[in-house]
């Protein structure tokens, strides 16, 4: 019943086919899709490495004629150029449904709302997966397997079109949640991209001290996220202001409170603070593995 | 000739054979050492599954006797046990030489001349390896191979000794750095105690905002070591205080310029500081690795 809708696409089209588009589609064929899988992107070296990977059937740099002929389009590219593509998207007169990967949300949904026009069929998707290693050559099916995958339908929004991108998430084995892209961009803030922010600082803090010599493995966990690609991390920032500023207002806040148990010697204050995240953390830990 | 030392110590006393102090103790046997390797402790148990797992000869429960016989005792218990072990070590007459294992050292090295007297042959080290599963069970030599090791002399230190345990260390394959009790805390704090803070308050945030069963791979690398132990930590920070306020100050200050950047749109700004830390981590973990 869930693969129903396999039947009915007979094109499924990847805008972008580095790591996660490229994943997307080895996850298709992993699910036994049997329709056609259209790969868009501006190298054609990119979409030739996803094809013979086995990405994609077909790359192309056409997006509007690949998007006619879609029945779902995903963007897989980097946030900023969400707007030009919905533009194109629009413009082939598709009734394709659409959704995308965008690590924000808010942004996205509007920017779909007003581009695509009255009849959109837009579902914003996170999938929250991702890895060090770049490119369509580091693509796996297994990617995806595990991982959360958010859905921010808007009110509103078509439920033929919400069923299709939650069926097609797990089919690929994702652990599927839905969420306003409101709510979705507030948590986001708070456990992504500020703790971005805070590695990137640490990163910073290191540097002016002259001690990155004598740093371990701690030192290198807690910073890991800040060799992130700059580019796409501002991509974040800027789509995600406000909630970010007020996920760092909170955060400022608690470091104020600690730096004020520290140098007050509430060692009591302290012990709570440090024993209460072990905790928080240690469940989370198990309840996620 | 590195190893000349090995032949005129006839016992190494270990206080503490949890992790750190049981894989010292297979380190040195790994080195070639012939010696007798004593282990200190306050539970029978522990000290059997050091001796089972070959990390010492012998466990006794007796520190009096077990430092008057050694040529070297080194401390690898909490810090917090370290005042009582030095009275305990100096109310024992011995000639020993001295060392610990601690995460910070001017108290310990400020503890050490007070209670060992005139003729402390005490050096202050900071073997910096570590693991998530604690217990003599885990040891193994290869734990401190490729790590640094600070060794902190205080001004007038016993050349002998200073030798002595910088060989010791080398000997067990570290990464030996000299340094001033004061300044490997002042770096200490910047590169281990305000990451480890400021992870703590991370999980902090996360958890009010309810957005925890979002979290993923990311979070969990920036809050891993939120999940070592409460007690130790309590330690490190209540015998670090001012260092870490001056860096937690930093570090604040630092958070404030990100926050006004992002709030007022300067795009640039962010981009600048991303890119920055995003080099000097990507440098540091090819120099390091």
């Amino acid at each position: 019943m869930t693969n129903n809708w396999m039947h009915k696409l007979k094109q499924v089209t990847i805008v972008g086919t580095g790591l996660l588009g490229g994943s997307i589609g080895l996850g298709l064929r992993a699910a036994g899709y049997r329709g056609r899988v259209v790969g868009v992107g501006r190298r054609k070296s990119t979409l030739e490495a996803a094809r013979q990977r086995g990405c994609i059937d077909e790359g192309v740099t056409d997006l509007p004629h690949a998007a006619a002929e879609a029945g779902l389009i995903i963007l897989a590219t980097p946030l900023q150029n969400f707007p030009e593509l919905l533009e194109q998207i629009a413009a082939s007169g598709t009734s394709a449904v659409v959704t995308d990967v965008g690590s924000t949300k808010v942004q996205v949904c509007r920017d779909a709302r007003r581009l695509l026009g009255e009849k959109q069929r837009f579902i914003g998707s996170h999938p929250m997966a991702g890895g060090e290693k770049q490119g369509p050559q580091h693509a796996q099916a297994q990617l995806l397997r595990g991982a959360p995958c958010i859905v921010t339908p808007e009110d509103g929004a078509d439920g033929e079109a919400l069923a299709l991108i939650e069926q097609f998430w797990s089919a690929l084995g994702m652990h599927v949640m839905r969420m306003a892209p409101q709510e979705h961009d507030h948590l986001a803030a708070r456990i992504s991209h500020l703790p971005h922010a805070v590695a990137v600082l640490l990163v910073a803090v290191a540097e002016k001290s002259g001690g990155l010599s004598i740093a371990s493995t701690g030192f290198a966990d807690t910073t890991r996220v800040a060799s992130g690609d700059a580019a796409v991390w501002l991509d974040i920032f800027i789509t995600n202001r406000q909630p970010i500023v007020a996920a760092i207002d909170e955060f400022a806040h608690e470091l104020a409170h600690f730096r004020k148990m520290l140098a007050e010697s509430d060692d009591a204050g302290l012990l709570d603070r440090l024993t209460r995240s072990k905790q928080v953390r240690d469940q989370w830990v198990v309840g996620s593995g």
